[in-house]
C-alpha cells in the first residue's frame, strides 16, 4: 500500500490563516428561503418570538442578509484548540480502489468533541455567555451534539443541561460519561423533569424517546427560565452559518493543493455538516468560478430529502417550535432502532431544503451496510475510524471513484469526514458480526407520519 | 476562560519539516547500558538469539551505536497520516490554575490509533514486510498497542494476531472492535492456542491474565512459525528509538515558540512514550545547550522505577525472553485490578532504567485519583479527554505549575499527552461516580514477586 513516494498527505493552514468570517449563503441565492412561521398565527416569526429561546446575537444571525459575519475573538480563541482542521488527500484509499479519481477529505474529528459540532456550539455558548445567560439546555441523540455543547459550555463557564434520547442514554453510557467529564447534567428523554416528558412516560414507562421529543423537553425548560436559553445543533440558519468555516478552509486548502473540485459530497442529517462544507463552494459555483456537482447523502432509513415532502412542519415532536419550510418525514417520525448512528432527524435544514428545491444541489440515499463496508475500506487504508454519519458520504465518494475507474476519469472528489467513530464502535461490532441489516423506510410509514403535519392556508 | 487575545495555541510543522531520522541516545550516554542476557547461559544475547522473533533490521537497531538512524520513505509516508503532531501551549489550563508557569503538551492522540504507539508499530510492520514476514503477533493490555499494531499491519497488508489480557478482553469489547476494524485477529489471554496458556487455564479457567503472560503467548507463537515474527510495543531499544520523533519534533516546535524547557515530564509504563519525548532533550542537556529537569511519572499501583529493583529479570511471565537489566517489580507481578488504565508492566525499559540509574532523570509515583482529578481539570480547560496513562504526567505538571504559583516562578513545563481517552471512559465513569480508590503497592508484595527473579553470578 505504501510506496515511499513522499506525496503530500495533509494540507494544513496556520492559525494565522484561519478564516475570521462565517459565510451567509442567503446573500447569494437567487431567491431567499421561505421564513419560519409562528405555530399559532402562521405569520412569519419575529425576533420577539425567538427571544425566550435564543440570545439576540444569534437571532440576528438567523435572519441576517449580510454576506459575511465576523467571528468574535473570543470564539477564534477556542477554535484554535483544533482549527484550522486538516484537509487530507486520500492517497491510500485511491490505491485500494485503483481509481484515477483524486479524493480529498476535510477532517473535523480533530475537535475535542470529535466532530464538526463545536464549530457552532462554541459561538452559541459564547454569545449566550456575552448576554449573561447562565445555563444552556439542549437535546442529543447519538451524542455528538451534546458532547460538543458540554465542551463549549465548559469553555465559557456556563451550565449545560442535556436531554438524551432514552434509547441512546441506555445503550451508550460512554457518551454520557464524555458529557459529564465536561461538567454537563444529563437526563434520559422522555424525562420526569418536563410536563411533556411526564405525559409520555405515563403512557409508556419504557418509552425509548426521539430527537423531536428531546427537543420539546429542552425547549420547554429554556422557555420557563429567563436565565436559561436553548441551543440547537443543526437545522437553523445560524448553525449552518457557523459551520461554513469548514468550506472556507477547504477552499484555501484545495487551492494549496492546486485542485478544483468536480464533486462535493456530504452526509445530511439536520444538514449542518453538509451546509458547512458546501455553501462556500456554492458561492464560488454561483459566481461561475468553479462548477462542481454538489451531492447530499442520507440514510435510506431516514430519507428526508429523497422521500420527504418540502412543506412547513414543526422542528420538534411536541409542536413547540416555529414552523419551518423544509423537507420532512413528519414531526412524529421516529427512525427504526436498527438504523445505527445519527442522521435520524425527521426534517432537513430549511436552507439545505431550499437550495435542493432550487436545483442547486442533488441528493441520494444509501443503505447502512454499504456505508459500513465503505468505512472498513477507509479505516484500513486511511487509518481513521469514521463516525457512522460520514460513512454515508464516504460510500457516495467511493461509488463515484469506482465510476471514475470505469470511465477512466480523474475527477476531484471532496468530502467532509465530520467525525471519528471512537464512541460508535458498537455499530461496527454489529456490522463485523454480520448482525447489521439494511432498512428502507416504507412509503406507507412516511404517509402516516405526514398526516399529522399542519396544512397551511 | 477565553479572552479573545489571539495567542497562538498550536505550534505546527509542515510535513516537509518532519524529522527524517530517529535519535539513538546510547551514542551520547557517558556509559552504555548493560546488555540483555540469554535466559539459559546468562551470556549477552547475539543477533542469532533474536532472529526467530524479530526481523534483522530491527535487531540491528536494537544494538546499534549509531547516533542517528534514517527513517525509510515507506515509513515517512504512513507517518504523514498524522505527523508532525501538534505541540500545544495550555493557555486555558494555565488560567484555570492561575499559574505563571508556561505549560506545553505534545499531543500524540492525533494518530489514527489514538496514541503514540503507531510511531513504532508502523516501522516494525514496515521492516517485517520488507523481510517477507506475513504475520505479526503481539500482546495488548489496555489495548493501545494492539490497536496501533493492527493499524500498521493493515497499512502494509500483513496479518496481525493479538493476545489481549483476559481482564481487558472482557471489560473492553470496544477496544477489540477497534482492532477488528483494522482486520486483526484477537485472542483472550491466557488462551487455548498456546501450551503455556492452556496450562494456566487448566489451573484456573477464570484466569484474568497479565501483560507478561500475553507476551509469553505471543512470543511462543512467533517462535514456532518462520513466517511469523513478534512485535513489542515498549521496553526495547528499537521501540524507544522510533519514539524519539516525538522529542525531535517538540524541540523544533519549542524553538518556534521561542521557549527553553525547565521541566520535562512524561508518564512511564514500559518507558517508550517517556523515552521518545525525553531522549532528544537529554541529548541537548548532555551537550550543555539546555538544562531541564527530566521527570518520569508512574502509578503508585505499579511503581517499577520508584520501588522496583534495578537488576536482570525476564520481560515476560513465562521466562521465554532474554534477561533485561531493568527496574522491575518481578516478572510474576500482576497489578491490582483497581488500577485503571495502562502503565501496568512489571519492568521498565532498560534504557530508561539506565539513565535513571545514572542520575540523568528522576522519578515520582502518583496515586490514580489525583491523576483523574488532573484529567478533569485538563478536559474542562483544554478540551481533550486524556487517556489514563498521560493523566499521570498531567498530574505532575499541575503539581509543578502550582509550585510555580507559590514561588512566583515562570517555569516552562513540557509534557507528552500520549493519547486520548475515548476508549477509556469506563475509568472516568468510575472516578466521576466516586467509586475509584487509590492503591499503593505494599512492599511485601514486591518482595514476594522479587523472590522469583533469577540471581545472576
Amino acid at each position: 500500500m505504501t510506496t515511499g513516494d513522499g506525496a503530500q498527505t495533509k494540507f494544513l493552514l496556520d492559525e494565522s490563516e484561519m478564516p475570521t468570517q462565517w459565510y451567509n449563503v442567503i446573500a447569494d441565492l437567487p431567491t431567499p428561503p421561505p421564513p419560519p412561521l409562528h405555530p399559532g398565527t402562521h405569520e412569519p416569526v419575529g425576533p420577539d418570538d425567538l427571544a425566550p429561546l435564543f440570545p439576540i446575537a444569534l437571532i440576528e444571525q438567523e435572519v441576517t442578509g449580510e454576506r459575511y459575519v465576523d467571528i468574535p475573538g473570543g470564539v477564534l480563541d477556542v477554535y484554535r484548540l483544533w482549527r484550522p482542521s486538516p484537509l487530507y488527500r486520500a492517497h491510500r484509499l485511491e490505491r485500494l480502489l485503483d481509481t484515477p479519481a483524486k479524493i480529498f477529505y476535510k477532517y473535523e474529528g480533530v475537535s475535542p468533541a470529535g466532530s464538526h459540532k463545536p464549530n457552532t456550539s462554541v459561538p452559541q455558548a459564547y454569545y449566550n455567555h456575552q448576554e449573561g445567560i447562565r445555563k444552556l439546555t439542549t437535546e442529543t441523540g447519538a451524542g455528538q451534539w451534546g458532547t460538543a455543547l458540554a465542551f463549549a459550555a465548559a469553555q465559557y463557564g456556563i451550565e449545560c443541561e442535556i436531554w438524551q434520547v432514552a434509547a441512546s442514554y441506555r445503550a451508550k453510557p460512554h457518551r454520557r460519561t464524555m458529557m459529564e467529564i465536561y461538567g454537563a447534567t444529563l437526563h434520559s428523554s422522555p424525562s420526569e423533569v418536563t410536563e411533556y416528558g411526564r405525559s409520555l412516560l405515563a403512557a409508556n414507562p419504557e418509552h425509548t424517546g426521539s430527537l423531536g421529543i428531546a427537543i420539546s423537553e429542552a425547549v420547554a425548560m429554556a422557555a420557563a427560565d429567563p436565565g436559561t436559553r436553548y441551543a440547537l445543533g443543526s437545522v437553523l440558519n445560524h448553525v449552518l452559518l457557523h459551520q461554513t468555516i469548514i468550506g472556507e478552509e477547504a477552499l484555501l486548502q484545495l487551492a494549496q493543493a492546486g485542485e478544483t473540485p468536480d464533486l462535493l459530497v456530504g452526509c445530511t442529517g439536520g444538514g449542518s455538516n453538509f451546509g458547512g462544507l458546501a455553501f462556500p463552494f456554492l458561492r464560488e459555483k454561483l459566481a461561475g468560478r468553479i462548477d462542481p456537482t454538489i451531492r447530499c447523502v442520507e440514510p435510506a432509513a431516514c430519507p428526508s430529502l429523497t422521500k420527504g415532502e418540502y412543506r412547513y412542519d414543526f422542528g420538534d415532536t411536541g409542536g413547540l417550535t416555529p414552523l419551518l419550510k423544509m423537507h420532512t418525514l413528519g414531526h412524529g417520525f421516529i427512525p427504526e432502532p436498527i438504523h445505527a448512528g445519527g442522521l435520524r432527524y425527521h426534517g432537513m435544514a430549511p436552507l439545505v431544503s431550499h437550495v435542493h428545491d432550487q436545483g442547486l444541489v442533488e441528493a441520494v440515499a444509501i443503505p447502512q451496510r454499504e456505508c459500513f463496508a465503505a468505512a472498513l475500506q477507509f479505516a484500513r487504508s486511511e487509518g481513521i475510524v469514521p463516525a457512522p454519519e460520514p460513512t454515508h458520504a464516504l460510500a457516495a465518494a467511493i461509488r463515484e471513484a469506482l465510476a471514475c475507474k470505469e470511465a477512466g476519469e480523474s475527477k476531484v472528489i471532496v468530502t467532509a469526514l465530520c467525525g471519528h467513530g471512537h464512541l460508535d464502535l458498537a455499530a461496527y461490532e454489529q456490522y463485523l458480526s454480520g448482525e447489521m441489516v439494511d432498512y428502507e423506510l416504507p412509503d406507507a410509514e412516511i404517509a402516516a407520519a405526514m398526516a399529522d403535519v399542519p396544512v397551511l392556508a
